[in-house]
């Protein structure tokens, strides 16, 4: 394995010191129990907290500032936070509104943020993310969050920042989830430094179709494709997922696993984009870089909300966090 | 290799595609001779223009926009633009003011841009950018540009935006570089498309100390090191470089190659923040992130900026590009 790290047992809580220290005017490290939070929080709002598996960056910490998260609890890497990082978030930002989680659909994340909001006070309401539609909706442990979760993070955040009540944010996040569909495909593995070596194999010729940001088994192990061929498999899973129709006006978000540089991102936009505008679909706002990564896993996923007028003026307001920032 | 790819002759140009669309409100392209241009020029100003070759991601065409560059000339992946491209560029974006090129010292760059320089009819003036510390100061080729080129088209970017003249935004941007020392270290070579293969084999337990942006030799071939040892050898590089002293005001620039996570680039801007701090030398000003990649590289470098309270204004002014975005 090959990082830059002094020991596995102190690489997350040092990374998130300088994590904190380089964005000193957004954010504030509250090392036990962990959670990064917000530095100027706005009073009378609903707090908007998420977190998960650290490995993922800048979801979910790199997206706590102005418009977006009050607070993200990270866990061990790829490992789920602990009911006692949801409490501390929430008792430490919430202004009399009530909390929102936005938990990524894994067993773990569920568990325990289901199981903090059972203890604490305030009113707490949950959002539950399952955009990626790689595996089948009936799926038995339902469907994985991905990419999609910054794009209801956006939207709820915008939306909680203007006054939104915890119900009506949550519905607004139900709705954006339903609008969301992701699919990804890997080149390669990604290394978990407490496991030292990749988490699956795939031969120099292979790829992984559907794959999870966690490194999971996805559709099919296929020969390598051009990339043509390659958004055209995830594209046309986003259409029928969402029954894409002509002048519908849709967010693409195109994830970088973590190495895949942007010239090759940006030609998968390009591409994703001809697909949906041969169909009629109208592509008005987009994101296109590495936000919902798998440590060094080279790849990318295609996310696609449908948008209305609403949500479009929510991902437009301003937002001031590590990694998006705009209007502010 | 394996890469999001249809052919390596369109890879750049659908890319570039896909950049200006997904950036339409900053950002504009012209297809032949190529340049990326900023959408909403101001007039009257020094225009600031750059460019390389492409691979370095979101160097340079990430960086324009108000208060950065007015239009970057991409290369092709790792060759350097050809001077019809900086013609092309110089007469969209002057508006009597006269240009000034921002140049990374590799002979086709230097080459190139200077055979621009003398063939356009307005003033042109050029800063040119070694900051790569791990070649000694009398090498024969000279020192390479690297990361710290970002910091000066930041800081010239905001003094022609607020209407610094020529001559002065030169003045001004070759203080920045004597101000500024970088140094970087590969974990993996990068994988050139048009090769096929890595530029270069680093066996499981070596790392490349002092590499190029471009998979250059750097200053030794060495055995893995921890995070700490690492840092250590390059702060202490950019400590001799620029003579730092206790009190000093710094700007700290954490830069990922592009393969390299954020969580392992969060814990080198740690290290190198305590290694300073230890020092007295005042981190004042932070970045860190994938800036001026290889590719996929894994790796990253550590670029330092001695600041006054005229550059911290210049850094603080506001930005708005495609990679960085702030103030606005």
């Amino acid at each position: 394995m090959k990082k830059f790290i002094d020991s596995v047992d102190t690489l997350l809580a040092t990374s998130l010191r300088g994590f904190a220290k380089a964005h000193a005017d957004i954010v504030e490290l509250n090392p036990a129990p962990c959670f990064i939070k917000r530095l100027q929080p706005k009073s009378g709002k609903v707090a908007i907290i998420s977190g998960g598996g650290s490995g993922h960056e800048p979801l979910h910490s790199g997206l706590v500032g102005l418009g977006m998260l009050d607070a993200a609890c990270p866990g061990q890497i790829f490992t789920s936070p602990t009911p006692d990082q949801m409490m501390a978030a929430a008792d430490a930002v919430d202004s009399g509104a009530g909390v929102l989680f936005v938990v990524k659909n894994y067993a773990g994340d569920v568990m325990n943020f289901e199981m903090a909001a059972e203890m604490l006070s305030m009113p707490v309401a949950t959002v539950l993310v399952n955009d990626d539609v790689s595996l089948p909706k009936d799926h038995s442990i339902g469907r994985r969050g991905v990419a999609g979760t910054l794009v209801v993070e956006k939207i709820v955040g915008a939306a909680a920042e203007q006054g939104l009540g915890l119900l009506a944010c949550k519905a607004l996040g139900e709705r954006v989830v339903a609008a969301t569909a992701s699919m990804g495909v890997a080149l390669s593995s990604c290394t978990v430094p407490a496991l030292g070596h990749p988490t699956f194999n795939l031969a120099e010729d292979e790829m992984e179709m559907g794959v999870g940001i966690h490194g999971e088994h996805g559709r099919a192990t296929l020969k390598l494709q051009s990339a043509t061929e390659i958004v055209t498999q995830l594209a046309e899973h986003l259409q029928q997922e969402l029954q894409l129709q002509a002048s519908q006006r849709v967010l693409l978000h195109v994830n970088g696993f973590g190495a895949t540089p942007l010239v090759e991102l940006h030609l998968i936009y390009e591409l994703a984009w001809q697909y949906l505008q041969q169909r009629g679909v109208e592509v008005v706002r987009s994101l296109v870089g590495n936000y919902t990564t798998s440590l060094d896993m080279a790849g990318c996923s295609l996310t696609v909300t449908v948008l209305d007028d609403e949500l479009i003026q929510y991902w437009d307001a301003p937002v001031n966090t590590a990694a998006l920032r705009w209007g502010c």
